[in-house]
């Protein structure tokens, strides 16, 4: 089998470039290691930037994310019992919208398949070969049969753990890691939220309160990274919940049927650069960002907005120009919204080691938010709009 | 001998306070360990935010900074051999003047003594004693002679080494501190400045170059904590400045004959609360800011606006209410004035022990100030208006 650009991964970052392709006449071949199924239920973040929602609407599959998903126009922050509110309008003018990932996938896998053009899930990629050739390929399986895609370029679009980074010669790409000691305990629970997106800094630890629908919130807390799902049974959770969100009547918010909870470890990752030969990699498998921020689905978008055009270029007329210049291109950008997410993260949560000078210094720099509209509009900035990129 | 209020130490704290309290018809005596000659000569910042300016003028004593002092309307940060120039009365409304604090405090001195109201030089405190009473007292030696001041209050005016804070009994504050492993050396050359205030993020460490007048400058390099004056010779000094500066040519900095340099350690310090019975702690006694941004002045000059308020306000009518919220309503703007000269200093120094993610972020950051007017606006407004209080 042979294509234009071979595209390892049908998460957000290689269904978006497909799209972005396709509308360009380029062929693509996706090839998803997991089942539609599972792809379609991972629960993500649900927090699309104004550069994302123009994207998904440029490529006309925004219809459900417009009818479906909600305009989100506040973010408050809460520290010592006090809300500090961030008017997304009024600060950048625009706002950001609440639809889950996961449907965002749904809606781009539901298009590609009503497409045509090719989409195969539990396709397992064995290695990538010829990466400094003009003839990459892919070799996997699918049906338990032995296959090779040949390519003219390959798109990494396969998350940290995926083979395209570790494809890339020992020693040519250059990584940049923080870790934490903590991970987020996330829920879905069947419970109408609180108005806006709220984090919230207390002694204990962060909170987070947002929601996926007018009946489901979507709730976080940070805990040990030790801890498991089953370490925090409904009544423990709920009553942290309220806790740290200052909502000592329990009155503000609404406790429901929790019907899902996941644990996830913070990481901050930069690999660079993003390309090697023919290879382009995109999304989680060159960075990944703390969620605080709500930008790894943002940032893969905003890659592969860059990518799509290097490779419309190329099979245009044949410059390299783009593409040799992908990396570059999205450096600068990339470290930006991973400084956002971690700054955010420090901001936030609470961090055991720190000195009571360090705790000083965060409680400070909310004091200064609280005080300041121009930090306001820094912050909001940021969450609107970090990951838009020039068309 | 018998006052209203002693106060311990003719740095810009003691001598702004007592001018305050003066206006109010309220009688001080001030004690200073050195002679008038060392502590006119001490050089130190010389910037003074929109507030110092206020007060020094409100208090009749702004004249010869007005005369002298230039306004400084630019701020810059290079980096990358990129400027972020930062339009202060643009963003803020407000510039700050460019004026020695040893010149400021030899026009506090010179007014004191030409108003004749006690200062004291060469006035050697030993000992505090009944700071939880009513009759709090200062002992101390001069020409030889033990002598006893019998106050109603007490300020403590005497910097970081000062007996005033060691008076206090042992556990009543909480000290909160981050020490730095480089120091900054500075010099004063007879050589006409660049036009502003200029800082300098280089991969070799950090620089900055100020003014105190059109013919001398006051610049700046990041040296390791264990270098002496003596280990920079002129032509080390000017080569690496050039370098750090972005100044390939050598044909901005101007070099001059360098008639002053000191090397001073980093150290970020708080002291709480800032009182203890009738003993109140101003300035440096109570929190020390490393050099960025310069703020210790400013933030000293704050304190004491607070305190001679509280003080006039005790004396008028007796009530303690602001006495015994002085510390309170100090503590978040101290608070806020660290974490900017910290954050500053964080952004701008080369740190050896930091991980390629760590200077990664700090590049990162840059890059923002260099594109959000927000960022710009947020440092722009610490820079001039911190030290505000209300009066």
């Amino acid at each position: 089998m042979r294509t234009q650009v071979g595209i390892v991964g049908a998460g957000p970052a290689g269904l978006f470039l497909a799209h972005l392709l396709a509308r360009q006449g380029i062929e693509t071949v996706v090839l998803e290691a997991r089942s539609r199924a599972h792809v379609e239920s991972r629960v993500r973040a649900g927090v699309l930037e104004a550069g994302t929602i123009d994207t998904l609407n440029n490529l006309g599959l925004g219809e459900r994310m417009m009818r479906e998903g909600m305009v989100d126009d506040g973010l408050d922050i809460r520290f010592k019992g006090r809300t500090i509110h961030l008017d997304l309008p009024g600060l950048t003018g625009r706002s950001v919208r609440i639809y889950g990932q996961q449907e965002v996938v749904k809606d781009l896998i539901a298009a590609r398949l009503a497409s045509g053009h090719p989409l195969v899930f539990e396709a397992n990629v064995d290695r990538l070969d010829g990466l400094d050739s003009g003839r990459p390929r892919i070799h996997y399986s699918h049906d338990g049969v032995a296959k090779v895609l040949d390519c003219d370029l390959i798109a990494g679009c396969d998350g940290f753990h995926g083979i395209s980074r570790a494809a890339v010669p020992e020693g040519l790409i250059e990584t940049y890691t923080r870790s934490y000691d903590f991970a987020w305990l996330g829920v879905l629970a069947k419970a109408p939220p609180i108005a806006d997106m709220t984090y919230s800094h207390h002694d204990r630890g962060f909170a987070l309160c947002s929601r996926r629908s007018m009946s489901v919130s979507r709730l976080y807390l940070q805990v040990p990274a030790t801890d498991t799902p089953e370490t925090w049974s409904d009544a423990r959770f709920w009553d942290e919940l309220h806790t740290r969100m200052f909502d000592a009547g329990r009155t503000e918010i609404q406790e429901g049927e929790i019907f899902q909870r996941d644990v996830a470890r913070l990481r901050s990752y930069i690999a660079h650069p993003m390309q090697y030969g023919n290879l382009f990699l995109a999304g989680d498998a060159v960075h990944i960002v703390p969620p605080a921020g709500a930008k790894g689905l943002n940032m893969a978008v905003a890659d592969v907005r860059v990518l799509a055009r290097a490779m419309a270029s190329f099979f245009a007329g044949g410059s390299r120009t783009g593409l040799d210049r992908y990396s570059a291109d999205c450096i600068d950008r990339v470290w930006k919204t991973i400084r956002y997410s971690v700054s955010l993260t420090d901001l936030l949560h609470r961090f055991d080691h720190y000195t009571p000078f360090q705790r000083g210094m965060q409680m400070a720099e909310l004091d200064l938010i609280a005080g300041s509209e121009a930090a306001r509009k820094l912050i909001a900035e940021q969450y609107v709009n970090l990951s838009t990129v020039a068309d």
